[in-house]
């Protein structure tokens, strides 16, 4: 006992050498932006010189110098003379949130993280939770918060199911969900345009317990089946319910993208399984987190179940980054000296969104999808929904968009008939770096005339 | 440029007061722990009061006290006269490898990690890889150079898989190797005892590509099938080799526990498809991070695609821990002036064997493997195994062995029912901390007598 003075002393003394090396890093970081710029990386690391480079053309771009702000401009429709480099090929074909890394770099203090090689050994999280014994406490509690800051899902009276994203918990939900019975495998329906890989993940390894049963639209069989409700939609952002409505439908809601940066929250949505993400909520789709709000115990169990046979749980340490941040973005919410998480991300989207508009306005070769507006209850008004995939119809004779978009103009996309749709459509992301969604707003806005194809 | 040279002042002042940071945090466990303890952890948050309340105990003991050394001593058989609360249920069912959490507390600097907010918020790791783009490069190489420094795996010409942890790995090689033409499932066997979650695994999802076709030790089924050869094997710790050897015949060889704190290493293990893991290597089971190595570039394809529809990729956080800790194994592999991680494990596991075999012993309820010792190539020394999980034979007219340790001495195990054995058989971890081996210890050190069980 007689050591705890001294020992509180040299505590204090690493306190205040941590508070000098915040300000050094402060300091070195400030003097090598200069003065001018919002733009503010706390970690020097990561090199964006290669991205800067394509800011200087001559298209409407997304201004990434705008000045007294921390978000992207308002703005931003700046000309200038650049030409960019046409063979370069971009790939919108996944929804890669590229376009989260300048709002993290800018909070990067607030959610760096320091991991000691000795913690997170044990498989084990949570030796208390009966159900789900690998989710990290931590990051239950941030799920909790962040949902009752939105005020987008019921989390009261829920489990909390971790997964490795939320395609690891969409099977785990199959695997839930369905008979084990020998009455064969169950349909697994939701209506087109569907999510692309829900097809295949549900028919990959010939399960007897599910099979892929096509488009919720025309379905006709009788007994239980699956439906799958995503809403917004993947691949066109509308809001949706299940279509098909029989009495012995089992549903799951993938609300992977609910939102309000992305779309108006109309509701608390309140479902027997909802599913959500990381990737899309934050942009942290490196970190392979997803979790599931689910009613039944049972269900709740079985899907802890899959998850254990499938990876014996979900990295800790990703668990732990996810809590970090999404505490970081409830925090944000309630801060008042600089724009949110969520608000600065809506503004990212609704600038990217204008500025497509109005491309397909002035190229006539393409359109999109029209949303009404609705009233968000998060942020208090009224708007349209600004989806993280544009859902592009290829016009003037145009047959296979994806072949034109590929060949013609170097983007690559997501054909239509992934997705249960005709050719003329194609998916591509609104996610990616400014500077990739504005060589593409470039690219578009110039000539489709390609009736060949 | 007129810059630069303020920033790097600034920066060499930053490297400075990290370096004052380090010393003080240095200098303040030094105080707290005194001059006695070998025991130094780097990093004071975790603590270990719970597990050293039970160190004191009556029974012999594995030593956490030893000076001089870093390892656990080898003067460890110590009476005391504390009594342990006999209530406490301790669950050895899983191999959880908490035994390594010393070795890593001790070297906690060399494998800390900071992970800014924006890092690692792609989904994709490399893009120059084309076959397993969700691969951290960093982690490929040091993978690479631990099979080179322990000298247990050809790396030279095989494709790298990571998986979520060597259990999704495994289900990756059978969705690879299974024929997805209507040939019907193909046969997965493994010899007895074999790997109790294998056949759950396997059959979780009742797949048409591959069901489980028991001990390949009867296996008489004509046409292709997949061996599974788990090495040194799970549950009992012998070296193993394929039992079928037909020509249709499909291997998978599980190399989760051939490094050499477990088994002598005898040859470079150069097979076609062989699957490691983090967790029982250097015991981040919490990272659930796994490695294939594939001779084939179409099964390694194959492998890659499975995972990207499963669980679209691996943690990067967690491949980025795993590198950075294989680094510090090898890295201590050449340090000469403190024992290196595998000396380390080899002593605890040695000291735990030794320890377990006298209970076994003196108490005659219980009987083990009998190894042969062999050569080991990475310490140049023979020994025998002293494998992760101890394959324990009740006697003494006890039928149910599980059920006997959980009734009669409140230790959970996994029954010899589950590795297609029969109930006098029981696998228990040998990789839990100390203070719960010193419990087992001295629990199956006294009287077997349940002649009812």
């Amino acid at each position: 006992m007689g050591k705890v003075p001294r020992i509180l002393s040299w505590r204090n003394m690493l306190v205040l050498s941590l508070a000098v090396n915040v300000s050094l890093v402060l300091r070195i970081l400030k003097g090598s932006d200069g003065g001018n710029s919002s733009y503010v990386s706390i970690w020097p690391v990561v090199s964006t010189s290669l991205d800067r480079t394509v800011y200087d053309n001559k298209w409407p771009v997304v201004s990434t110098t705008a000045s007294g702000s921390s978000s992207l401009s308002s703005a931003s429709c700046i000309y200038n003379e650049t030409q960019e480099d046409d063979d370069r090929i971009i790939n919108l074909k996944l929804g890669d949130p590229m376009v989260y890394e300048r709002y993290w770099q800018q909070m990067g203090h607030m959610t760096t993280m320091v991991i000691p090689g000795w913690q997170s050994l044990s498989y084990f999280s949570d030796n208390n939770n009966e159900l789900c014994w690998f989710l990290e406490p931590e990051l239950a509690k941030e799920i909790v918060r962040v949902h009752k800051v939105v005020g987008n899902a019921v989390t009261q009276d829920r489990y909390i199911v971790v997964g490795t994203g939320s395609t690891q918990l969409y099977q785990a939900a199959l695997y839930a969900l369905s008979p084990h019975d020998d009455s064969g495998p169950i349909n697994v329906v939701s209506a087109s345009p569907y999510y692309c890989s829900y097809p295949l993940i549900t028919d990959c390894l010939k399960s007897g317990l599910y099979r892929w049963g096509g488009d919720a639209k025309g379905y006709k069989e009788e007994g239980p089946y699956i439906e799958l409700v995503t809403s917004p939609n993947n691949p066109d952002g509308f809001l949706r319910e299940s279509v098909v409505n029989r009495s012995e439908g089992i549903l799951i809601h993938d609300l992977a993208y609910y939102w309000p940066q992305y779309t108006p929250i109309t509701s608390i949505a309140d479902h027997d399984v909802m599913l959500f993400t990381a990737s899309k909520s934050t942009g942290h789709a490196g970190m392979r987190i997803g979790w599931a709000l689910v009613k039944d115990k049972e269900t709740a169990r079985k899907m802890t179940e899959y998850i254990e046979l499938n990876t014996i749980g979900v990295s800790k340490v990703s668990q732990l980054r996810v809590a970090k941040v999404l505490k970081a973005v409830s925090d944000s919410c309630s801060n008042e000296t600089f724009k949110s998480f969520f608000e600065h991300s809506y503004d990212a989207m609704s600038e990217r969104w204008k500025l497509l508009k109005q491309a397909s306005k002035t190229s006539k070769g393409f359109t999109l999808p029209v949303f009404d507006s609705q009233r968000c209850s998060f942020f208090g008004k009224v708007f349209e929904p600004q989806p993280a995939f544009a859902w592009l119809k290829c016009e003037e004779g145009i047959v296979d968009c994806e072949k034109f978009l590929r060949e013609e103009k170097n983007i690559l996309t997501k054909s239509g008939k992934y997705f249960g749709d005709d050719l003329s459509y194609v998916r591509l992301s609104m996610l990616d770096r400014d500077s990739t969604f504005n060589i593409l707003l470039h690219r578009i806005s110039s000539s489709f005339n390609s009736s060949t194809l």
